[in-house]
């Protein structure tokens, strides 16, 4: 893996992890790209380049071995093993965060949880007590947090993702509607469900005439 | 506008509206492709072929008009007018949600409340009253919903998609993690924070080289 692979490329990743898990599931062994396709809403074509920048899955004219493609996929993503992290901000969106039970069963654990707010310090959310964002250098080393989750108020945010760099945390996962400011070398994913919304107007707008 | 515009584009569209607003309250008048760039970490050819499609903005040797370019995007995206939005679930993430100020303040309003729990039915939070998901239809058609955001159990969407879509709702905010299925002239946006750590997870595991 010498080339770099487009990153439009890496976001569809995960599309892929998650279909071929279901097929998994039902214990069908082998799909065509076609059959990738119609899950995901891609075209047969556009299924065989994008896994064509990892090598050669797919065997001529029988598709592609699931299991093993899983695996690989998997290995590719970093997903062979586990990740813990931080959450930064315990409001309510960090509570929804705490109790949201996707990450874990995809190798994702908050293993810690920090606020400013000295109401909320010490105070526990099931296995996690709140920490000082204070402790976060001491933790983020102890425990080897590479990902932080940030859901703190947008006033805050910046000043807490700086502080998250300088603590050698390197991948954020981010709620808070700014335009973060990052270092190389430092990755951040958004999730801001406005900027969806705002696409999808979009095609709204565009009308009926497509449905 | 009579072409398609590619929509990868499209995704970015409101990463530019964000940045471009930023200028504007601070009475920045004209920006580059070089200073839009360096807001949005794209390249200033990237920035001059992205807005290329929808017509002619920057003058040459000039940069872009904020306050025009801003206008224009807005007017595209559909945000020149506010969106009724449905909330369907209204357990700790659909709370979560209903207290977020991010879409209230870019035109989008959570106007209607759905859950299946009679616990929850007939329930206050803030000005809505949490109604039963069999008023769907009804509620949509009266207060002109044309977009709703899911965030039921994973065993429940699906159905509560397919009830989305014979209600006539063409723009799903999904924070589900299923994959949907969709009839054609409905659009949907996943919401889903583990798709975003399982591509930072492909950077971690690259590894300390880039930084």
């Amino acid at each position: 893996m010498a080339q770099p692979i487009p990153e439009v490329v890496i976001l569809r990743l995960p599309l892929y992890l998650r279909t071929l898990s279901r097929l998994a599931e039902k214990n069908i062994e082998v799909v065509s790209s076609r059959e990738l396709g119609n899950h995901l809403q891609f075209t047969p074509a556009q299924i065989r380049k994008d896994l064509s920048y990892f090598g050669r899955f797919g065997k001529q004219g029988r598709g592609y071995d699931v299991k093993h493609l899983l695996a690989e996929l998997k290995g590719i993503l970093g997903l062979d093993r586990s990740w813990p992290m931080a959450l930064i901000g315990v409001g309510q969106l960090g509570r929804a965060i705490l109790s949201y039970r996707g990450f874990a069963t995809e190798g994702f654990q908050i293993v810690a949880a920090f606020d400013s707010d000295p109401a909320k310090i010490g105070k526990r959310y099931g296995k996690l007590t709140i920490q000082d964002v204070a402790e976060l250098n001491k933790t983020v080393a102890e425990q080897g947090i590479a990902i932080a989750i940030v859901a703190v108020p947008p006033s805050q945010a910046q000043q807490v993702i700086n502080t998250l760099v300088a603590s050698g945390v390197k991948a954020i996962l981010n709620y808070v509607p700014i335009t973060a400011r990052l270092p190389k070398g430092v990755w951040l994913r958004d999730v801001d469900p406005t900027l969806a919304l705002q696409t999808l107007t979009y095609h709204l707008k565009l009308g009926d005439t497509q449905a």
